[in-house]
Parts: C-alpha cells; sequence; structure tokens
C-alpha cells in the first residue's frame, strides 16, 4: 500500500480508506460478482441495480432515515445543487428562501438562488472575515420562507454547526457535502439534505440528495429532465447512464462505515477524537498555531490555522510535503494551513501530523 | 488479465483497452507522477491541470482541431447536453432548429429542445421503425435554422451517417456520443460536437463537448454557471469540481490511440474490419442472421441483428453468455441482438464471435 494514501489531508477530494482502495483496484479488472471491469459493467445491469438497491439502504440505514426520503445519487456536484434547490422550490414562489451566508461555499449557492426567485440573505459572516457562525440571537427566522438553506460545514474556512438551525415549519435544506456520514445529523429533520462525495463517502462524479417526497409535489412540472428530482426519483438514479463508477465506490465506503467503523456514531467518536488531538495541539503552542474559527464553532473535519508569518507557513508546508503528508495548503481564497481530516483519515495518521507540528515548532522557536 | 473484458459487446458503459485498465488499476493506489491515489487527488493540483492540458491537446491532434475550439470536459453526459445546446442557441430565437429523428438517441434530444424554442423535425424514421437513414433528396435543410442537430450514429438501431449533413451557412451540432474518435469525423465542418465518454473513449461520468468561440457570442446572459458553456471554457473544464477520475481515464484512452493504435485514422481501418467480418457473417448467413439496418446506413459501431425467432435469440445470447461473452442483448427498446464493435474491441475478439455465430449456425439448422 501507498504510505502516501494515508498521510493525504487535502480538503477535497480527499483520502479513501485503504480497504475501499483495495476492492476498487481489483475491480478495475473484474468485479466479482460481475466478471468484468467496473468500468465496463451496464448500467441497466441486474448487477447495477442490485448496488444502486444496496446503496440506498445503507445510507438510510446509516442515518435512520424513513421511507418518506427518497436518496438520489447524481451528477454535477454541489454547484447543480445551488441550482436545483431553487428551482425546484423558488421558481414562481412568492415568499422569499433564506439562506445564511457562512462561508466560502454557501456564499456560491447565493447568485444561483436569487436567479430563481427571492431570497433573504438571514446572516452573512463577511464582515468578519468568516471566522465566526452566527449565535442563535443572531438569527431571526422567519415563518413563512419558502426554505431555510445553509451549509453545515464550510470547508474552506474550518466552521461547523453543531446544531440544527430553523423553525420545523419551514423546510430546511442543507449543503453537507463536507461532513455527511462524519457525524449523526438529525436527517428527519431536514427536507433536503446534498453532499458531493468527494470529501467523506467517494470520488469526484457523483452526489448523494436526501430530499422527501412531499416537497417535490409542487416543483415546476417544465424542468429538464436531468434537473427534475422526480425524474431520478422515478427511475432509482437511472433516468440517464448515472456514473457507474463513483457510485459503486461510495458503496464500498458504505460497506465500510457500516462494516468496519461500525456506523456513524463510531466514526463520529473517532472524528471527534482525531479533532480534539489537533485543536488541542493549537492551543498549547503559545501561539504558535493560531486556529482561524471562533472555538465554539471549529469544524471536526477541516482544522484550518496560521503561523506567526507567511514565510513560517511555506516553510511548514514544504517540510511537511518532505515528510510525506499533503494536501495541507489551505484553500487559495484564505491562504494558511488546512489540515482536513475526512472519514478515511485515521487517528493514527493525525497523531503523525501533530508529531510533525510539534516538532516543526520546537526546531523553529 | 481478465478474459471476460475482451469479450464485453455492451452497448455502453462499454469496453476499455487492457493496457488502459492495467493503467487504471496502479493509479487507484499511486498516480506515479503525483504520489497518490488517483481517487485522492486535488483538481486544483498541478499535476491535474496538467491532465487537462495534454488530454485537450491530445483530442485537438486527433481531430486536427483549430483553435477556435473550446475542447470542455463536462458532466450529465448527453442528456445534459441534449439540454444545454438549446438553452444556449435556441431560447429567445426566432428561426427555428431543424433537428433530425433517426432513432431512440436523437429522438430523447426533441422534447429538451422543444422545452427552450421553436423546433422543425426535418425528417423521422419513425415509420420505418428506424431501419434506415433518410436519403439526401429526402432532406430539405433551410438557409436560415438556428442550427441543424442530428446523431451520427444511432446505438440502438445500429444506424450511422458516412456523410456530413447540412448546409454550411448553418450551425451543426452533432451527437457524436457513439462513434467519437473511432472514424475522421471532419470535425472542423461541425460548430459543436458533443460525445459523453462511455463508449470509444472512458467511463461513464464525462462528457467531451468540442464547441467553435464564435458559437458562444449570443449565448444567453442567466444561465446558471454550470449550464454555462462560456464557464467552463474560462476555466478549462475546472469551473467545479470535475470528474477527476474519469477525465484521467479519458486521457489515458487518448494516449492509446495515439501512441499504441497509431491515430484515428488507423483506428477507423481497425474499426472497418471489424464491422466487414460482422456484416459479412450476416450476408452469408442464408438469412439465418438478419441484419436490421439499411446496408447504405450500416453502423461500424453496432451491429444490430435478429434471428429466424425470439426463442433462437435466447438460445444465441445464453450460449453467447456461455462462451464467454457478454453484453449481446438487444436495446430493451428494440431487442435482438446488439455486437458493440467500439474501439476497445479488437480484430480477434470479433474474430471469435464471428466464430461462435458461425458455431451456433451450423448447430441450429
Amino acid at each position: 500500500m501507498n504510505p502516501r494514501n494515508r498521510l493525504n489531508f487535502s480538503g477535497g477530494p480527499g483520502a479513501l480508506p485503504e480497504s475501499v482502495l483495495l476492492q476498487v483496484q481489483e475491480a478495475i479488472i473484474e468485479v466479482p460478482e460481475a466478471g468484468l471491469s467496473i468500468l465496463g459493467i451496464s448500467h441497466r445491469s441486474d448487477w447495477f441495480a442490485a448496488v444502486i438497491t444496496e446503496l440506498e439502504s445503507n445510507i438510510r440505514a446509516l442515518l435512520g432515515l424513513t421511507k418518506d426520503y427518497h436518496v438520489l445519487l447524481l451528477q454535477g456536484g454541489a454547484t447543480q445543487q445551488f441550482s436545483m434547490v431553487p428551482m425546484t422550490l423558488l421558481r414562481g414562489a412568492s415568499s422569499a428562501a433564506e439562506y445564511l451566508h457562512t462561508g466560502y461555499w454557501s456564499g456560491k449557492a447565493l447568485p444561483e438562488a436569487q436567479r430563481e426567485g427571492p431570497v433573504r440573505v438571514l446572516w452573512s459572516g463577511e464582515d468578519n472575515g468568516f471566522t465566526r457562525l452566527p449565535d442563535d440571537d443572531e438569527l431571526a427566522f422567519s415563518e413563512d420562507s419558502s426554505y431555510l438553506h445553509y451549509a453545515s460545514n464550510e470547508t474552506v474556512e474550518g466552521l461547523q454547526f453543531h446544531r440544527v438551525l430553523g423553525k420545523d415549519n419551514v423546510p430546511r435544506v442543507c449543503d453537507m457535502s463536507s461532513d455527511f456520514l462524519s457525524i449523526p445529523c438529525a436527517a428527519e429533520r431536514f427536507s433536503l439534505i446534498y453532499a458531493h462525495a468527494q470529501k467523506n463517502i467517494g470520488p469526484a462524479g457523483v452526489t448523494v440528495v436526501l430530499v422527501r417526497d412531499a416537497l417535490l409535489q409542487h416543483a415546476p412540472e417544465d424542468l429538464p429532465g436531468f434537473l427534475d428530482y422526480r425524474c431520478h426519483a422515478k427511475t432509482h438514479s437511472n433516468y440517464n447512464t448515472p456514473p457507474v463508477f463513483s457510485i459503486y465506490v461510495v458503496l464500498l465506503v458504505t460497506r465500510w462505515l457500516m462494516n468496519e467503523i461500525g456506523g456513524v456514531e463510531n466514526m463520529a467518536r473517532i472524528n471527534q477524537d482525531k479533532a480534539t488531538l489537533l485543536y488541542g495541539m493549537l492551543d498549547s503552542s503559545d501561539g504558535f498555531y493560531r486556529g482561524r474559527a471562533r472555538e465554539q464553532d471549529r469544524s471536526l473535519m477541516n482544522v484550518t490555522f496560521n503561523l506567526p508569518t507567511p514565510e513560517l507557513e511555506n516553510r511548514f508546508l514544504a517540510k511537511a510535503q518532505a515528510a510525506g503528508f499533503s494536501g495541507l495548503a489551505g484553500h487559495r481564497a484564505v491562504g494558511g494551513i488546512r489540515a482536513s481530516i475526512y472519514n478515511a483519515l485515521t487517528l493514527p495518521a493525525v497523531e503523525m501530523l501533530a508529531g510533525f507540528m510539534a516538532d516543526f515548532q520546537r526546531r523553529e522557536i
């Protein structure tokens, strides 16, 4: 096995579990149950129908989803969802949708929604440089919005909501791209959840959407089929040729999560331990490592921080690279350092990073 | 190597070259130049920028494309193009677009275009059960259409145009999903060509679009970014996270086409030999194997035929399966037998199928 994969702290596409990579490697030549390369199997085969069935069922089991949710596997990433959500829920609506602008990615969703109908930005972190999330007393949710949209985790800034927002009588729509299946998410309190795969659950090219059937009842009738959730729901995500390979990898990741990790609660405990270790490192560094996010809003997935000078940051990144770590440079929008510790990053890998950080600090001071 | 991959005659996703599969298998653990699993490499890395640059350049070289074309790598398959084309070229237009309805797939493009603007169906093969393509004297192209749209190859019916249609002053838009890079296509005579990968050039999940820059000058300004060709052109197909894995596989296939096959002309000769062999088999079978398509419209990619009875067809499929062949069942819309002989199917594999067919006929008569 290639040791660099274990130390891949990239913000995404991110690392996948080693046992999954080994199964994928085998499947490139032959999927055991199908006798063919995964890249040459028809999406209309019985084998692929079984893949979809099992994957839907695994996601339902992992989140305790009830029958009234569709589990969809789409293309186009979160970006396509930025548009599909308001096309479905806001086009022609009279009451505004409420959006939170808490960072780079929730900001990207705004103009796409504004194209489709009235949008009220309930809170923006722009003034504070997106270093914190809103407190409850800053959020005056209205009773009659079309829906509420927010991102549960901001990958770029390293901010994460540790509570469910909004009012129960307004549909909650949440971009969970970067923390889906990393912690329990109270899925039943949301009307629509979307998550692209390339953080915690698979390779780029497939997006999971969980949507309550009732939410789709008043969707416009004239949407192109591939932008209409109902078309994908009716066909069990086989409306047009789906990304067979990416979907299969997501299936393998859900099996790993169920059988090797033991479910989302166990995963959350491991993720908490990893984050505690790294944030502890920042907090005990006497200001050498400076966490970007306000303490109570810190992300369990993306640990963002700065060093005293840009020169030190560059030296840190170069030495980390030489030591076998990768993907630690902060997002180009904010710079600094970002350690993304998605599900596949193991506690021993995070311990190695913490060790490296301690060592680096010792030598530089 | 798994011998069944060599005998995979599936209509798509289809077989890929063995040498490509071996490189992909290695890349799942480690891409040699990047030191990481292909599934965990950032789409913002220098390595991936180089992948895009080389792939664009390979496609340009293989087709002799001039600089005024963009080479784009999108998601959503041909289905998304059925919508993106008329959103870009027909929304708000006063003159109709001309569409040919020559089979299952060109038929799917029609309602999506009609959603966006006026469409004139210039010719439909519906009355003859899509067993032939139009002759020149059946096609009265007008001088002032917004554009002409047709499919160069109908995968389901096994029909292929062996000439370029339309008038030079009307933009030609062509769905080449099932014969792209299998024969020279006179690309410079088209304003827009699209092709999903899963027939000749890669796995499902990525679509190649070649589009003349001039065609995009009057596109609507209010399209969502992911549906706007200009956004993808400006960012070299990195507008939002692209399907890194699928794009990398397409790169490997273009390298194979250039270095192992020796270019599209050589590929076309091999494809012609394969098709000649199978059609010769049909024509010399004394009516046992009955070609579906009119002789002059026969596809080099999808050889479709029937046997004297449905019972014989089922026996044929079962015995073929037992002999190691797969994917030979006709599309669910038309039934019968379909041997798809895309680029990665070798002449020896087609010879084995011809041998099996001769043998089957001998035993059954």
